[in-house]
């Protein structure tokens, strides 16, 4: 059974991939109640022109269709923003964990409140990649969590 | 400019197409303040396998890249999940339109109590849908919401 930190290294190798090829560095993935991973994935804005993409919701496709999500864990590089925050409490999938929630205020704490089990690494380089794509391109990643407030 | 039910006429025709390939019978369409349509499109579980395409995620990512939401209205033809409330929620579209929400409990108040203009329609055409797809097929659409409870 993997623990945290060996999943989050799943997620975050996603994320490593995604900023090679210039798009937002959060990466997903999605393990089942054994630890088997079922799918895993990173954020699309950039490489496909897909604002529906993001770590999470890329992990949660690359799994397939599943009958339910007991006992499954999300990994994201990122606190989870509203839209994979809502997956998350939609499908029910009762642990996550989190690489960092330094670079954006996302809503893990949000699904703690609604019986979601979160574990947040704190975890440096996935803060790097992140601080440094927003610093790189701010532009982007404010169109990636919905523009300017 | 187009009215609510005219907008819901899009929506219901992506539902409609929905139902005639047997997947999940949800449409969705983003359209912008000034009243062009942006994107459209349909739950896709059944058709391409993939259960992170729902009717307003559809149309989201069919709308392609956009810096802010400013003005949009997303039109739904059944009461948003979690899932595609907190895609609302996150890309702050500021307006929804939803065709019904006798069939499913969806999350469309806990959206207006966060500021978003929220108009049901209680069209009976989506409502057919959506209740006749749940009777035929009621293991798909319990999948599409997660699970049974």
């Amino acid at each position: 059974m993997p623990g945290p930190h060996e999943m989050l290294a799943v997620a975050l190798e996603q994320a490593r991939l995604g900023a090679a090829a210039g798009g937002v560095p959060v990466g997903g993935a999605l393990f089942a109640a054994d630890g088997t991973l079922l799918g895993a994935g990173h954020n699309r804005r950039v490489q496909d022109g897909d604002p529906a993409t993001h770590g999470e919701t890329a992990a949660f496709r690359a799994a397939g269709r599943l009958p339910h999500y007991a006992g499954t864990t999300m990994v994201t590089t990122l606190s989870p923003c509203f839209f994979c925050a809502g997956l998350i409490r939609q499908f029910r999938i009762p642990r996550l964990v989190v690489g960092e929630a330094r670079s954006f205020g996302g809503q893990h704490e949000w699904l703690a409140e609604h019986g979601v089990e979160v574990t947040v690494l704190d975890d440096p380089e996935c803060a790097e990649l992140m601080s440094r794509f927003a610093e790189e391109f701010p532009d982007i990643w404010i169109e990636d969590i919905g523009g300017p407030e």
